[in-house]
């Protein structure tokens, strides 16, 4: 064989291999809500391991039914400090994703996680006595020394409409996976909060992969509410996008105590 | 340019195009439950404009919230004639579904219905009254001289083990995409039914694209139970393979007579 003509095949062979190895890289970084890369796959793929964790010893994963919590009168309001940030949504594919600027943070016995992102789920993850909400919407908090993090669980429920959410809607919810939509607008995390002084808190997981068990999660009792319409805006991009309920395997629940008035 | 050499580049170009081309193809025919193709995009695939219908005049799309039906005394157990049939499951990327030998009909109103298989959902599809289950088995019946279809859902609660389930189970569901399970054990799909005298029924759709409004809906009043194990064997590998409800738009649901004792 000509030189010439080895180059022309092996050019051919290159191209042809380029493109299956783009797709075998696509499909090693996939995952979805069904199907062959659902849930109950996630842990076949090296380094997402912890997703088939259930009730090995310490297994925490998310989410949970959350049901015979205890309560602890310890629990105090939440320690956050947060800013507005300006709108800019990613789709990245599993989910939308509310980015948030540097200077947003919780404080938590003694330590400090910067709010990194917030992002949502239809159905909502958790469920509440077997109940699920329509949404679920999820603040992340990481601490930047040791990469804990700490997650803010909002359970929507069908009612009146969010003005919050309306925001994010009005800035043009990005509808496929890579689009992002930019706005010179704000929009301010604690608007999109009920009360921080009734949550429900335990140690879980990542509800997506790798799935790492490295998250204190902050369920607030009282659930947000949204408007047909504005659910649907989220789930006809989202769809289904929610993990199955989780084993508990032995894990405390606490609650914040029930007051008339807050301190 | 040489002939010789113009055949190579044909062949190279000849090659990519056609990995390209069946991208394509996999892409046109791919739908899924979350994500770009979720449902909220199916009704942008060339033959599936159905999914999109909503509240126009006479469209009748399914899944829908049951409530508010209407009681008609004429409504008289489903006259069905249902065999064994060879345990033959296929994973079709979209859900489990057991292929039904020829011979198995329901007749209705003086047309008569062959049943072609029988399919799950985790969770239900339908809900009754804001209600889902964990999971929905729907049985297909077509009439062969128009193609207007009757689909039976029963819809399973979290309870005693079923053991029509644990037939499909010993025999091995079909994990992954294509792959088939075939057994020489039979299955009888009257095993997994329940009381076929007490049922909703309204004028429907596919749930899955292209969504024809087509389907004579029956939703068996009582759910099956499952245990939980066996509905983490279907969960792992359907995961949120369920539409989200679709708009009622006017239609009637009509239900069968409380009775003692049925005819």
């Amino acid at each position: 064989m000509k030189s010439g003509q080895w180059l022309r095949h092996s050019m051919c062979a290159g191209l042809l291999l380029a493109a299956g190895f783009m797709g075998n890289l696509a499909w090693a970084d996939e995952f979805s809500y069904s199907g062959d890369h659902g849930p109950g796959f996630w842990s076949e793929t090296p380094g997402w391991e912890a997703c088939g964790r259930t009730t090995e010893r310490g297994a925490r994963q998310t989410p949970i039914d959350i049901r015979d919590t205890v309560v602890d009168p310890r629990l105090r309001r939440l320690d956050l400090h947060i800013l507005e940030t300006e709108i800019s949504l990613l789709n990245n594919g599993h989910t939308i994703e509310q980015e948030y600027e540097n200077g947003s943070e919780l404080s938590l016995n003694g330590a400090v996680y910067e709010l990194q992102q917030f992002h949502f789920h239809t159905l909502s993850e958790h469920a509440v006595h077997g109940h699920r909400g329509v949404m679920e919407q999820h603040a992340v908090f990481k601490n930047l020394s040791d990469n804990t993090m700490v997650v803010i669980g909002v359970i929507y429920e069908l009612g009146r409409s969010s003005r919050f959410l309306d925001r994010l809607i009005d800035a043009g919810l990005p509808r496929k996976s890579g689009e992002e939509t930019h706005s010179t607008h704000a929009i301010d995390l604690s608007d999109g909060l009920t009360d921080t002084g009734a949550y429900y808190t335990y140690a879980g997981s990542l509800t997506t992969p790798p799935c790492s068990e490295t998250v204190t999660w902050f369920v607030l009792k009282h659930p947000a509410t949204l408007s047909k319409s504005q659910f649907k805006a989220f789930n006809r991009i989202l769809g289904n996008n929610f993990r199955p309920l989780q084993e508990r395997n032995g894990r405390v629940v606490r609650s914040t105590a029930h007051r008339e008035q807050d301190d």
